[in-house]
């Protein structure tokens, strides 16, 4: 009889032990509030043209903006998503050492605590799921957020 | 014996069946691409003054931003951040029912996939980690997630 109290009080700890492991992860979770992105799709660079393809589900949210001359193009500085390069709130701007540190939020480096990047872009055309633009100061498959009329 | 093998068959069945509840959910995060955002502040109004007051540990990345006359502020619509509202792709512009529907990405609408919103303010004065603005069509406490020169 006492191993079996014995047993059963191993059981009650080891079980709800195990699992509240969990909860300190879920509890910062909650404390420190954060939203979450999901790319719509993505610069590409084919036959000398700029695109952004969008996922074809997105396709309907584009009605509308062939009337339109630009689109302001919101995409995530993707290279950059590490935690050191996030941690980073002073810059030399475009990269020269001559440029005096300048705060992040005084610039538009691709290096900011969240990565987003916005760029004006001229609209050529546009075809289903796809934008052809002028051009745009992005790295090939970078992820695209968001469109905004221009 | 019997009772002490079953109960120990019991604690591993538990203990292992609690635990494994949560791999479903981790295997789609990692399949899904996302992006997190961490508020940097929020929009504050008071005394009659607008407001972006940073987080303290943002105010380095201030440094700059007083030699410009305006700021660019990336914020979270974060009233309609569920997934019923972030499905949404077309929109009466204005929510005026006699503007025909429209794509989200041809709109500034506060509905859209990626909750980001766009506002270039004037710059009134920076106090430490406060910038006051002019204006912005902004709730009040709307997270802020990046600022840029404007």
């Amino acid at each position: 009889m006492r191993y079996l109290f014995f047993i059963l009080l191993m059981t009650v700890t080891f079980s709800v032990g195990g699992c509240t492991m969990l909860s300190p992860a879920n509890h910062e979770q909650a404390e420190e509030k954060q939203f979450i992105l999901h790319p719509i799709g993505k610069v590409v660079r084919e036959y000398g043209k700029t695109m952004i393809v969008l996922d074809e589900k997105y396709q309907p949210g584009l009605s509308g903006l062939e009337k339109r001359s630009h689109v302001m193009v919101v995409y995530w500085f993707d290279k950059n998503d590490t935690p050191e390069k996030r941690a980073i709130l002073k810059v030399h701007p475009q990269g020269r050492m001559e440029n005096p540190l300048t705060g992040v939020f005084a610039t538009h480096s691709p290096v900011r605590p969240n990565l987003i990047a916005i760029s004006k872009c001229k609209i050529i055309a546009i075809r289903a799921n796809v934008i052809e633009i002028e051009e745009i100061d992005a790295f090939d498959d970078s992820p695209v957020l968001d469109l905004k009329s221009g």
